[in-house]
């Protein structure tokens, strides 16, 4: 059996992955994620962040690309605000501090495409932490172990193929 | 001057870009391009389909990213439906028939993010069609032209500092 | 287990995969397929072809970088000459016809890095063919199966971790 | 105009980009940078290490593809030696110690497609010093100066069309 035999296309419903604080940066702030790809380094998640919250600076290695399904949010670094239905691309090797609105009554929720890592900066862009497709594994198991709640392979690329292996 | 001058992170807002119909495909469903990348040809859209519209069966030589903002669809030759909220990853050079279900009451919209290009399909599975970077930005620019409004640069990587350049 | 258990850094020696005819496109080339990523749709290979070949008018729909190791061939659409040490980045939905220069003495041999698909045309820029991972690794078991040799698992991304689970 | 009339499949020859010193990290290793993608993050450079010279341990947040063009090399995390005409791929977020064996009477020249940032690391994996698109350009342009040379667009993918506009 060759790898390519597990690999497919397959769809990971809402309800199939939770939500979990976004610790430690944030109690308030919830991300949920989708897909975290071993090879390449791609996170696919969404971020929930009520409004007037502000997370730290972070420097990206990779592309990000956000899309926003409700709320609005800008980083503080940039003029434009981004709102429902729009679509952020973020370049590669670029930093910016994220603010969720204060004026909105229901929190924002973006979908996150990130390519590489996060390194989250300190007041003298030192790197204080780190988030890429390994921590966001760690966070997704250590938090269904917490629930005591059966997890998912997340970071595998099937129809549930994979599963029935083991 | 360097071309990296002219980069940087911007936002596409969704009144930016307008829906154009996804002719010759379908008179009914429609597209949005957000941004299509003429380096490593990704293109980022939204589709709205009706309920009950099949689209012709297609091929696609990357990977597409499938976040469905409302609506029910699937494929026909999957099990799984993709409601609000799922992610669908589809790996490269796999193929399928769009359905969108035919139990809404409100269109289906996918947010997708395409690399590479897509290739529909006849009944013997011959080529008849190909939608890449290159076909979107010439619907995108024979839309505008049409309707008579003003282009966006869907191609460039910036917040405006290209624009300013000519 | 996770698939990502199974994921780490690998070396593949030029030994350890065979020179393979690039037929149905010519006798003479060669292609030696190191990496085919059933998930991304990545080509990692090499191809080598003796002076003064010409390979079939393709269209690509990813990138491609091209670094020439040996020798000096050409794009009969471009008029730059690649010759050994020089990279070549072609950007994604372009299209050209290979040719080996025919005033040299050793085969051209090239590092081919190809993202998504490669579509043979006919004189009339019909697809007549297509190269992609799936056809790389089809290629490359058929080959073993002729030669009586075991094959690798060309399309995994471990240093033999994966190999010893089956 | 817009960005894509300017972009197209190019070829940098290996004479058209210099040797440059990869200081802080080594005076004895040089590093030739081809391209570096302002969008994307990746970088193509060639790195030469005489016999017997180790670089500092580091993170790289997303894949490395390394083609060996001669000599030896290790890392002192794997078993293998990646010897001439070996294709090394490196999943995202892994570390390791480059060592180019002593026992060879020739340099190591190897070619490196890297995505995203190296992150060097000191004895306690605080990170030290980064490596990215941005840094590689830098360096670049720092060297020309300091050699009075006229410098080229690395950062752009076309065949000179760019230049042209300037």
């Amino acid at each position: 059996m060759m790898m390519y035999d597990l690999i497919g296309s397959g769809c990971i419903a809402d309800e199939m992955v939770p939500w979990m604080p976004f610790t430690p940066y944030s109690d308030l702030v919830h991300v949920k994620v989708f897909k975290a790809d071993p090879v390449r380094g791609e996170v696919i998640s969404l971020l929930r962040s009520p409004p007037g919250t502000e997370l730290p600076k972070h420097h990206h290695s990779g592309t990000v690309i956000v899309y926003t399904v409700q709320g609005r949010w800008k980083y503080l670094e940039h003029d434009w605000v981004a709102g429902p239905g729009s679509v952020v691309f973020e370049t590669a090797s670029t930093r910016h501090t994220p603010l969720s609105l204060a004026d909105g009554t229901e929190d924002v929720i973006t979908l996150n495409i990130v390519s590489g890592e996060l390194l989250f900066l300190d007041a003298n862009d030192q790197v204080v932490a780190t988030e890429n497709w390994r921590t966001a594994v760690e966070r997704y198991l250590a938090y269904c172990r917490g629930q005591g709640i059966a997890h998912r392979d997340i970071t595998s690329f099937n129809d549930g193929k994979w599963s029935r292996c083991w």
